[in-house]
């Protein structure tokens, strides 16, 4: 009988987290082939919970303490995916928003059509959710396949995240021009262009792709990239990305926001 | 008799957690003024809790999203009060203390003495929580008062952080050598060489305050001092603070990590 109640409890949670989602793409949600388990994988302090430190593991990616890892770690699978399908990740992504519109609003700018804002794209202002939570990729925990992620880039199909979308709105309508730079390859450029418009970016002073031969690191081709920018005589208000690597090196911008992205990194 | 049931689970976990505490400084548990509620601020997805969004408040600072902020949101005094006297903050400041000890451990030194890790010292090798969980200091969601923050130092009681003190430890066994860099002010040089020696850290190459009359910001202070280490022909190896103004700026050092620190901004 109590596990009875527990389970239409449970359900219930289930049903309410899924009725009340205001997720703008509700594609991202309905193409989640598994829907992960909504307990919070945090116990109350002094009870030892097996996945507990995947918020450590979570904390020390967010804070570039951790570097080059290859896999989310099999333990914390569950929990990447919780953290990413649950409300949490909405609510830091508009956290991020507020803070990056705040300070937007609060600039001086100078009205010669030379302030840009650099934003990344995979995370940044396109969420690539719906394969991440395929059964195949399951949120960074199985290795990563280039082939298979290519052929979902070249589907088009990846939403906005809607609060940085709310971003990228603010600071066009501030005068700020914004500059995509990604690591996306060049022969992707068409597709993303489609992409990026069909979900409400279409505007922008320059994007930038990375080149098909291009060996250099993350590091290496954004710097040189935003230099570029500097030495044309643009000034980098503000730089927005979910990889360290968008936001160190070379010229990072008068100020920098990091995007949450517990299921990758780029190196 | 559900409502009792309730407060006599709570009191259980609440007795479990304070008895279960294995953190080496029990006087600053001891000095706690407030006991903090032990319930997470965190819902199930989809269920509203006013304070959830501390979460990613929390982020945000940790994240360097967030910049000169001057106090700890009011609403959030009970979470950042939970999670620096619970155990996730232990955790995540071993989660740290791991992954540097880890990076530390896989380096090729030189064994020409010069290469060097820099350690910040408030809430880095030192931690101020006894003065923190103070009912007059509120987790820093009480402006702050120099004069009460000078007093506490002079104490010279400050707890080791014992996670970092491991990764002091491991440092000096590898022959790196370690230079505390500290936003103290030299007048307090005396105490804090007594406070350090007393709680483990007896060695280092250089311990560097900040000059009595010095008034540029912690950026500029930190990278001068640092780049005068790079100058003399020193390597810095690693740098680790609770600070992002102790990991930005000039010669950081090749690799840096930030320890967790809800309760103040220094800019």
């Amino acid at each position: 009988m109590r596990s009875f109640t527990f389970l239409f409890f449970f359900s219930t949670i289930v049903a309410l987290a899924l009725a009340s989602t205001s997720y703008d793409n509700v594609q991202a949600i309905s193409q989640v082939v598994e829907i992960h388990r909504l307990r919070p994988h945090t116990g109350v302090a002094g009870h030892p919970v097996p996945q507990l430190d995947c918020l450590s593991w979570r904390l020390a990616v967010e804070t570039n303490n951790l570097q080059n890892w290859k896999l989310v770690p099999k333990q914390c699978e569950n929990y990447v995916g919780h953290y990413m399908l649950g409300k949490q990740y909405r609510y830091d992504c508009e956290f991020v928003a507020e803070t990056a519109i705040e300070y937007a609003k609060g600039l001086k700018l100078s009205g010669d059509g030379k302030d840009v804002w650099v934003f990344d794209i995979d995370e940044t202002t396109l969420s690539n959710i719906p394969y991440y939570a395929r059964s195949d990729v399951a949120f960074g925990a199985i290795p990563y396949n280039n082939t298979k992620f290519h052929a979902w880039v070249a589907e088009g199909k990846a939403p906005a995240i809607p609060s940085i979308l709310g971003v990228y709105k603010t600071v066009l309508s501030l005068g700020i021009k914004p500059v995509f730079i990604t690591g996306t390859r060049e022969n992707f450029k068409n597709v993303r262009i489609a992409n990026l418009k069909k979900v409400g970016y279409s505007n922008w002073a320059k994007l930038v792709l990375k080149g098909e031969n291009y060996s250099g690191s993350a590091v290496e081709f954004k710097s040189s990239k935003r230099s570029e920018l500097v030495k044309a005589g643009y000034r980098i208000v503000g730089n927005i990305g979910d990889q360290w690597t968008d936001l160190i090196g070379e010229n990072v911008g008068a100020r920098t926001f990091k995007v949450p992205d517990p299921m990758y990194y780029v190196g």
